[in-house]
């Protein structure tokens, strides 16, 4: 089984304080993520700053883009990410649009998906998918369980290579055990801990326990 | 009944150019739009800037929002936005996280939502929706149709306020005709006219004759 890898979201709401949480771990984790609220407040100047400091990382940005998928993917690309996001209720036509001009599009799914969604996604040739908690439904109470651990088997199963985000912590990936996850995603589970860089390195320490 | 609004779509991918044809237009249309492409390009600085340059001019940024809607809604304020979109698959709880910090929240009909999810946005307080056609559906050559003209009528109906928005010019309008339009958004159809005031002074004066 393949090592998942760990990225880092950053989800703020400014440039600077980002800059300095990917500082202090960008060294440790394999992804760095432009996140959504962060590239809306600062644009694509974020994913440029996030290139200069880490020339050799693979960066995403995460627009979650629903329309306009070329544009928004040649805009993305050019500003030196790697990777970027799709919404999954873009049409299959945005997402290829989109994957026409970087290098990987990753689904992220939110809502009533279907497999028969996932299934267009994947003869398009996309084959990349995020499984989320979403913020609001874990303020909301909500948390991982089978319901959502079935659905990321299911995704594997039919190819997709999968990552999974949203109230991550180093205890919660026990529940992927054995699982051939893509990516583990988490935010402030590693920049509002009290040392981020050791945060980073339990979740990569954790990660090589389950699945080295 | 009551006349149909026009706003401005401006999704460039820099701010000069957005500001340019704000200004060409910022005085005959009723509600200026931060597109999704000029906000992940340039951040809040494009509110700012409509706002500064149209101190009391309807705004909307459109983000699409999916995920963590209180914290996108109140940066979007703060920049001075009046309105902002969520997309349709973003759970009830992001959309209500939104609508606590902003005005109206807006949401953006992709992909296949269904009418009950539509009844849990008005059960929520959420009576905004947009119809699209999507960019990259209209390259692929769909149009305008009876399909879309019940689909909107249906949601009008069920009590929202309901934009569309797609490939719009002014010749489009007559298919609107005797429908309760909320607003109508038009990107390109303005700002690549060869002169984007007298295309806007045109939809507006269209608008008079189907509604006035």
């Amino acid at each position: 089984m393949t090592l998942p890898k760990l990225q880092i979201a950053c989800d703020h709401s400014d440039l600077p304080s980002a800059l300095a949480d990917i500082k202090a771990v960008g060294d440790i984790v394999d992804i760095l993520e432009v996140g959504t609220v962060l590239l809306l407040q600062v644009g694509d100047e974020a994913i440029k700053c996030f290139r200069a400091l880490y020339p050799d990382k693979l960066i995403v940005a995460d627009p979650k883009c629903a329309d306009a998928g070329g544009t928004v993917a040649a805009n993305i690309r050019k500003a030196g990410a790697d990777y970027m996001t799709c919404i999954c209720s873009a049409t299959v036509a945005t997402m290829k649009a989109a994957a026409k001009e970087i290098d990987q599009v990753q689904v992220e799914l939110y809502g009533d998906w279907t497999y028969e969604h996932a299934q267009a996604w994947l003869d398009a040739g996309i084959d990349q998918a995020i499984y989320h908690q979403s913020r609001d439904a874990l303020l909301a109470g909500e948390t991982w369980g089978d319901k959502d651990l079935n659905k990321v088997k299911k995704l594997i199963d039919m190819g997709f290579k999968v990552s999974v985000t949203g109230g991550l912590d180093v205890d919660t990936l026990d529940l992927f055990k054995g699982v051939n996850v893509y990516t583990f995603i988490t935010g402030r589970g590693i920049t509002q801990a009290e040392n981020p860089a050791k945060a980073a390195q339990d979740f990569q320490d954790k990660i090589k326990e389950l699945w080295g």
